[in-house]
């Protein structure tokens, strides 16, 4: 390989290092649109910058041709994800970037999203326009983990949040549990809800905690009116969500899975007389455009969720202490050969504070 | 502060990490002598470089001395433990620094043993060598934490290691535990039991599994024959031990902890009558030289070592899997509040293949 072309590609994943960077800081506001980033380079200089800051706003793309003006002739735009090829609440970016006389288009991933999936490219490739499609695209795919899922199978992207003990415990017999995971861990569970569209649980843990599962602070963030809450989905099969649960009084939507109370429909809480989980995730992601779940629940909601093979991602805090053997256990599935076990591979561990979190994916045999 | 002195400090710092280093040579072989490194350095040069290798071979300082030859005069030694003061198996390093006319004498840390305790350092500056005490402290510790502490305290430093599930299991109910934690995780036990005096298990464990609990592989020791093996040492408070178990076939000595048996005495067995924990190790350390101990059990001798709080620290491993809730638990005290756990801080996380190691000392509330 020539050192000219070492030296272009060099450049160009630094250009799709900063388009990723944008995208990011979209994450928390963008839902239930994707978190998209965008650079155009001419000369070897940028001339224009967007992401995606919102549904209804302009895409990245939009923003970063407004900065370049007529810069953009010529130049080359890093795109994080496939430029769209619809008419949607914005003209198709993929118009936009033939218009402004782009020369060459680097993205990221393609959309498996069915209005645009390989669409975007070939407008592009139409007007004459060089494009290379996969620059980065491990880095790019993380930004959207729930869009790009749910788009390709109709499923979203499951997090199942556990804290426990080291000796796999998360509350004593009675119930007390208050704290076994550090202030900086339980702060750090505020970032995967502000990612989340939903965060699920159960209505022992309503009962319980009182919980309310919203977002109330987040690391680098001053307003939080910036952020687009989650959903919250409580599974109450019994009817037994009291009516002043505090997960009742917040702005933002509640959704219960469990027979109908005209009560809750007045409450407008969004009702789902759906049995099955995998129903549930399918219907949250095919009519609800809810594409990250995030699972705060007890033992047993996440055993069956662990069991069912419907996490994707499991974040785990443990706390580096010893509750005894009849404290309450963390997953609770009666298994009683090793072959029976559930694996799984560890992605990210990090240090927070005095706790240890480990984010791990389910372990496939076949890998 | 000059930058004369801070280029000084910086130099100090430089010799002082690589007679660690040196001293770190020793760790499987000294038992049970502590680990020690010298460099001795003049005009900005090493002149002489020296470790201790083995009980009964000369020390640190006499290697370097021997390799610095006249160059010593005047020179600078850096020594991670302070020279002896007593004829042992050779004679005081003290008197030989003073004799080769060294000018100055750094020390990492000072000794406890009350055979030398302050009386080398006392030598050097009777005989008018400037000396320090303290540089790389912390670090040089590390190198003899068991020699250390049972210098000072007649206790041995206690290492725990447990190996568990995400969930805090160690086996299914059945038994059935091979493998939860992966070959890499297994093979770094091997290192902890090699810079220990001896392991320490329960008679369950060696009817489960009739274990050896001998090193068998180092990471980058190419000659085992090098290696001190650690004792072994088994509780049998009932006398169970079967004579064929594979732990009595090893050439090291073996040691039990219960009734007396005549067949156990015919085959070189060293036995103890001693009932309690605290009191075994106070012997261990106080009349077998036993400074370093581990302990590889299961969970009601663990659990035993930890109640009486006799750990000084627990390596512990943790495979990302799940093995349910009617596996066997690693710690099996019966803690009813909150108030009861067992806390301990985190000093290291260290990823070995897909599991996680976790090193964890007790936790003091007054820290």
């Amino acid at each position: 390989m020539s050192k000219f072309s070492q030296d272009s590609i060099q450049h160009d994943h630094r250009w799709m290092q900063r388009a990723i960077e944008l995208a990011r800081l979209g994450c928390y506001s963008t839902k239930p649109n994707p978190n998209v980033g965008c650079v155009i380079v001419k000369d070897g200089q940028s001339v224009g910058e967007g992401f995606h800051p919102q549904a209804g706003q302009p895409h990245a793309e939009v923003f970063a041709l407004r900065q370049a003006g007529k810069l953009a002739q010529g130049a080359t735009a890093y795109v994080t994800l496939e430029p769209c090829a619809h008419y949607g609440r914005t003209p198709p970016c993929a118009k936009g970037l033939v218009e402004a006389g782009l020369a060459k288009v680097i993205v990221a991933c393609s959309d498996p999203n069915p209005l645009v999936a390989g669409k975007g490219v070939q407008i592009l490739k139409e007007a004459g326009i060089y494009v290379e499609v996969g620059l980065c695209e491990t880095e790019a795919r993380q930004l959207n983990l729930g869009f790009l899922k749910a788009m390709s199978t109709g499923m979203p992207y499951v997090r199942l949040k556990v804290a426990s003990s080291l000796d796999g415990r998360t509350a004593m017999a009675s119930g007390e549990s208050k704290w076994i995971t550090s202030a900086l861990a339980r702060q750090d569970v505020q970032h995967w809800r502000a990612i989340s569209s939903v965060v699920i649980t159960g209505i022992e843990t309503v009962l319980a905690d009182d919980c309310q599962l919203n977002v109330r602070q987040l690391d680098g963030v001053a307003d939080l009116s910036t952020v687009v809450q989650p959903k919250r989905l409580v599974l109450d099969r019994q009817g037994r969500l009291p009516l002043h649960a505090k997960i009742l009084q917040q702005p933002e939507t509640v959704m219960v899975m469990g027979p109908f109370r005209q009560e809750l429909a007045d409450l407008g809480v969004l009702q789902f007389s759906i049995q099955s989980l995998t129903d549930l995730l399918h219907t949250l992601a095919t009519q609800h455009q809810i594409y990250d779940v995030m699972v705060e629940a007890g033992a047993t909601l996440s055993t069956a969720f662990l069991q069912q093979h419907l996490v994707d991602e499991m974040i785990s805090y443990v706390a580096p202490t010893f509750l005894g053997q009849t404290a309450r256990a963390m997953f609770n599935a009666d298994f009683t050969r090793m072959a029976e076990q559930l694996r799984f591979k560890l992605i990210d561990v990090t240090l927070l504070g005095n706790d240890v979190r480990l984010r791990l994916i389910p372990f496939q045999e076949t890998i």
